[in-house]
C-alpha cells in the first residue's frame, strides 16, 4: 500500500490507534474530527517493517503497525456479500443444523448463523416440540423484536383472524411487516404441529429477484429503488404505516433490501406521481411481482415438528401453500429477531474461535521450547498447571489462569529475550500476559494471571519456609522481579481481591514442573476457555 | 379531483376498496398485483355525489366513496414532516407534560407523543423517582429495545468503563448505537439522581444541521449523503459494523436520518475511495461536525430526578457535560425503543378521540330529535340505557352496549328511514350500529348491541308477560323485526355466548324511556369507552 499520509492526512490522523486516540478497550475514539487543527500536515513519514510512522504538524505522533489497513469486505448486508440463489442450488438440501449440534458446537453455530447472512436462511431441526421454544432460539445469537403481535405469535387458524397468516389459505412469497420501520430483520418459525394435508412452506431470493428484474429491465429496476410506496397495517389496537421502495438500495446503487407485501401494500397516495411515472411504476411491479413468482425461484419444503426455521425479513420472502384443517392441526410459533445482533454472535464466534487458534499455536509453537532452564517445556508446565487446578476442583477462570499464567513469555514471534540471571525482561511476564489476555478474558482470569509473579513475592515474605521450595530457575528470577514483598506490599496483595486466587495460581505453578507428570493437551481445555470468553 | 380511471387503470384498481379486494377487517389486500389480467382497463366510469363508480374490463366493479383519496402527508419519518428547530425556539419551555397527566389525559399523551415526532424529543416530569421506570414509559407507548446494554442500561460513572457514557467526562453530541442496523429509532433516559456540580443535558436536532449543510455547502451535503461510513463497535462479548452515511435520504433525496458518532465511526475502510472524494470527505464530515457544534443550535438544560427524556435517535444527537462525581452522584437509567409503535399509538390515540368525537356528535345532533314516538329523543334514551347499566354495576363493556345499542338509527347525516309501522327499515338497526362499532370496539360491546333487536324477540317467546311491558312504539316495530322467536330460534338464542349480555342490555334498552328520568352527559362515558377501545 502506498504511504497516504501527505495526501490524506484527516483520514489517516482519523485511523491513528495510539492509547490517547482510541480507548485500549473497545476501540471507541477518543476526540472529535473537529477537534483536530486546519491544516493538519503529515511533517515526517517513516515505513518500516513494523509499520508507518508519522509526524503530524500538531505534534501529534502515530504508529500505524503493518497491515492496519487491511481492505475490509463489502457491507455484509448488501447484495455483494450475498450467495444469491434458486431453488435448485439447494438441490442437496437445506443449510442447518441439528439442534443439539449448534448449542454443543460453536463451529455448527457459526454455520448456521453463516448461512443466514450468506443465504438469507438456515433450518435448525429438533429443537424440542415445545411452545416458546422459538424465543430460546432466538437468544441462542440475539435479542426478540416484540411487536403488535406480541413477544411471539402463533401461526394456526383463528376463528376471528385480522390477518390472512391466521387462516388456513395459501399465503404468497412476502416479507413481513413493511410496515413497521424500522422492519423487523429477522424471522424465525418454529414447527409445533403439522399434519394437514397442504401447508407446505416457499422461500423466495428476493436479492436474486431484484437482480434479474435489474437485469431484464433496468429502467423498472431504478423506478421500483427511486419510488417510496406505503404499507399499512392497522387493526383495533394497531395503525402502522411507512413508505419505502420495494427494492432498497444503499448510496452506491447495490440492493440492501427488498419489502413484497401485496396485502399491505397501499397505493392511494401514489397519485403523487407524475401520471407517466404511475403507469410506469404499475408495470414495473408486476414485472418484479411476476419474477417473484417464477417457479425455479422459489424453494418449496415442508416444516416437521421441531423444524425451526430463521430467515432474513430484508431479503427473503416467504410463503405457505394452502391447507385443510380437516382433522389436522398446524401451528408454528414465530418471533421476530434482528440481524445486527447475529451477525455480532457470529462475529464473535469467530474471533474466539481465531482467539484460541492462537493460543494453541503458542503452546504448540514457541511454548514447546525449553522453560527458563526448568526440566519441562513452557507449555506442559501451563497444561500442568492447569490440570493440577483442574484435579483440585479450582472454578473454570482459576483453571484458565494456570493454563495462560506464562504466556507473558511467548511473543508471537520470538520468545521473549527470555529472563537471564538478574535481567529484567521477565519481570512483567504477568503484566503482559494479563494486557494480552485482557481482551477476551473477564478479569477472574486476567486478575490472577497478572499477579502471579507478585504472588512470588508475597509468599517469600508471608510464608516460612516457602522460598525453600522454588525451583533454581525461580530462585533465579526473584531478584529481577523484585525479591520478597515488603510487610506493607505484603499486607496490601493479602486485601487484594484477586490476592487469593493469585497465590492459588502460584502454588499449580511451583507444582507443575515434574517432566514424569501426566500432561493433558490444550484441546481438552478449549471449551472451557470459550465458555469463558463468552461471559 | 380528476377521474382517473381511464389513465390508470391499474392504480385505481389496486385501489379498490370493496369486500372481495380488501379484508373489512384491518384493511389487508386480498389479490395479488399480477392477479391483475394485462390489458386492464376501465369500460365505464362514472360519478356522482357518493364517489366513483368503475366497470373494468375483466367484469369487476369497484366503488371508489367520494374523498376516499385525500391527499396524504409527507412520509411522517422525513425532514419535511418536521419541526426543525434551533435552542432558541424553546425558550418558553420544553415539549412535555407531567407522567400523572401523561398517564390519565389522552390529549396529553397525544401531545408528548406528537412533540417526538415533531420536534423530536419531549420531556416527561414525575416519573416515579425509582429504578427500571424507564422500562413502564417506554411500555406505555410501545416495546422495549433490548441490546448489548441490556434491556435497560445505568448512565452513571463505572469502575471499568467499555465506554465513554460511563464515565465522567463530557460527551459530545451523538447518535447512539450507530453501529446497529437497525439502529434503535427511540431513546429513553430516566434521571434517578444528579447533585453532582456538571452534567447537564444537550440535543442538537440532526435534520436542522444537515439542512444548514445543504444550504451553506451543497456539494460536503452530497458527498456525506452518499458515502457510507464504517460504524464500529466491539468488546469482549460484541462486534457490531454497520455501513451508512452520516446523512440518509430517501429515495426523493429528503432527509431521513442522521447518524453521528466520533466515537465509533471507523474511516480506514474509506480508503477506497477516489482520493479526490477522500479528502472532501473529511472537509465535509469535519464542515458538519462544526455545525453540529454551533452554540445557537444546542439546546441545554439539566435532568432534575423524576424527569424522562425521551428523543429520536434518528434525528437528533444528544450531549452531556463533565461533571464532578465528588460527593453527589448522577444516576440515569436509559432503554431503546422504536418510533413505528409510538407513532401507531399516537394514531390509534387520535382515531380514537376522532371516534368519540363523531360519537358524540351523533347524540348531540341525530340524536337530539325525537326517537320513534317515544317520549325521549334517542340520545337520552340510550344515555339513560346506559346509567341503568352503570347503577346495576354492569362490567364497562355492557355499559358501553347499552349506550351505544340504537346507534344504528343514526346514519350520520339524515336519520334512518326510521322505522313506520310494519317497514322493514328499523330491523336490522342492531347489525347495523355493531358493523360500525366492530373497527373499534371489542366482541364484548358489539356482540350485546348486535343482538339487542334479537333479544327483544327472544323475550317475547321466553318469558310469559315480557311483550305487555313493551312501549307502543316497540310493539309496532316487533313485526318488522320477525315477531317473537319460535321455541328453536328461542333455544339457538339463550345458548349463543352472548345471549345473556343481550338480555340484560334489553332490558335496560326497555327501562329507558322515561321523561323525567336524570339523564347523564355523552361526555362522561368517554373514558370507560377510550378504555374499551384500547383494550
Amino acid at each position: 500500500m502506498p504511504v497516504p499520509a501527505a495526501s490524506h492526512p484527516y483520514w489517516l490522523r482519523d485511523n491513528c490507534p495510539c492509547p490517547e486516540c482510541r480507548a485500549p478497550r473497545g476501540g471507541q475514539k477518543l476526540f472529535r474530527i473537529g477537534d483536530l487543527p486546519d491544516g493538519l500536515a503529515a511533517v515526517e513519514a517513516t515505513e518500516d517493517a513494523t509499520g508507518l510512522t508519522v509526524r503530524w504538524s500538531d505534534g501529534h505522533r502515530s504508529h500505524y503497525p503493518a497491515g492496519w489497513n487491511a481492505p475490509a469486505g463489502p457491507d455484509e448486508r448488501t447484495e455483494h456479500a450475498k450467495r444469491l440463489w434458486e431453488a435448485a442450488d439447494f438441490a442437496r438440501g437445506l443449510p442447518g443444523a441439528d439442534w443439539a449440534a449448534y448449542l454443543a458446537d460453536p463451529e455448527e453455530r457459526a454455520a448456521v448463523l453463516a448461512s443466514v447472512l450468506r443465504s438469507g436462511f438456515a433450518l435448525l431441526r429438533g429443537v424440542p416440540v415445545e411452545e416458546r421454544q422459538v424465543l430460546r432460539v432466538a437468544r441462542s445469537f440475539g435479542y426478540v423484536r416484540e411487536t403488535n403481535y406480541g413477544e411471539l405469535f402463533d401461526v394456526r387458524v383463528e376463528p376471528d383472524p385480522a390477518n390472512l397468516a391466521f387462516t388456513s389459505a395459501a399465503v404468497a412469497p412476502h416479507t413481513d411487516n413493511p410496515y413497521r420501520d424500522p422492519v423487523p430483520t429477522l424471522q424465525l418459525l418454529h414447527c409445533l404441529r403439522n399434519d394437514c394435508p397442504g401447508g407446505d412452506s416457499g422461500l423466495v431470493d428476493g436479492f436474486r429477484a431484484a437482480a434479474l428484474l435489474r437485469a431484464e429491465d433496468p429502467a423498472a429496476f431504478d423506478l421500483l429503488a427511486r419510488t417510496p410506496v406505503p404499507f399499512r397495517y392497522r387493526d383495533r389496537g394497531v395503525e402502522l404505516s411507512v413508505e419505502k421502495p420495494l427494492i432498497g438500495l444503499d448510496p452506491r446503487g447495490a440492493v440492501r433490501e427488498v419489502r413484497f407485501n401485496d396485502r399491505s401494500t397501499h397505493t392511494a397516495a401514489l397519485a403523487a406521481l407524475a401520471p407517466a411515472d404511475l403507469d410506469a411504476f404499475y408495470a414495473a411491479h408486476r414485472r418484479f411481482a411476476a419474477i417473484v413468482l417464477r417457479p425455479e425461484l422459489r424453494l418449496d419444503f415442508r416444516l416437521a415438528p421441531g423444524d425451526c426455521l430463521l430467515f432474513d425479513n430484508t431479503r427473503l420472502l416467504h410463503a405457505r401453500t394452502a391447507f385443510e384443517p380437516g382433522d389436522g392441526h398446524r401451528h408454528l410459533q414465530g418471533c421476530y429477531a434482528d440481524l445486527d445482533a447475529l451477525s455480532s454472535t457470529l462475529a464473535v464466534l469467530r474471533r474466539t474461535t481465531a482467539v484460541l487458534d492462537e493460543l494453541e499455536a503458542l503452546f504448540e509453537g514457541e511454548g514447546s521450547r525449553e522453560y527458563l532452564g526448568e526440566a519441562v517445556t513452557l507449555a506442559a508446565h501451563m497444561l500442568q498447571a492447569a490440570a493440577l487446578a483442574r484435579a483440585a476442583g479450582a472454578p473454570p477462570a482459576l483453571v484458565a489462569a494456570a493454563l495462560l499464567h506464562d504466556i507473558g513469555h511467548c511473543r508471537g514471534g520470538a520468545p521473549e529475550a527470555a529472563a537471564g540471571p538478574g535481567g529484567r525482561p521477565g519481570d512483567r511476564h504477568g503484566e503482559s500476559a494479563a494486557a494480552r489476555l485482557a481482551p477476551h478474558f473477564p478479569p477472574a482470569v486476567t486478575e490472577p494471571v497478572r499477579l502471579h509473579v507478585a504472588a512470588k513475592r508475597y509468599l517469600c515474605t508471608a510464608e516460612p519456609g516457602y522460598a525453600d521450595l522454588l525451583s533454581p530457575a525461580s530462585v533465579r528470577t526473584l531478584a529481577a522481579q523484585g525479591g520478597p514483598m515488603t510487610p506493607d506490599e505484603a499486607a496490601a496483595f493479602a486485601a487484594h481481591p484477586s490476592g487469593a486466587d493469585a497465590v492459588a495460581v502460584r502454588r499449580w505453578d511451583e507444582a507443575a514442573k515434574d517432566p514424569a507428570a501426566p500432561t493433558p493437551s490444550f484441546a481438552e481445555f478449549r471449551p472451557l476457555l470459550r465458555e469463558l470468553m463468552s461471559s
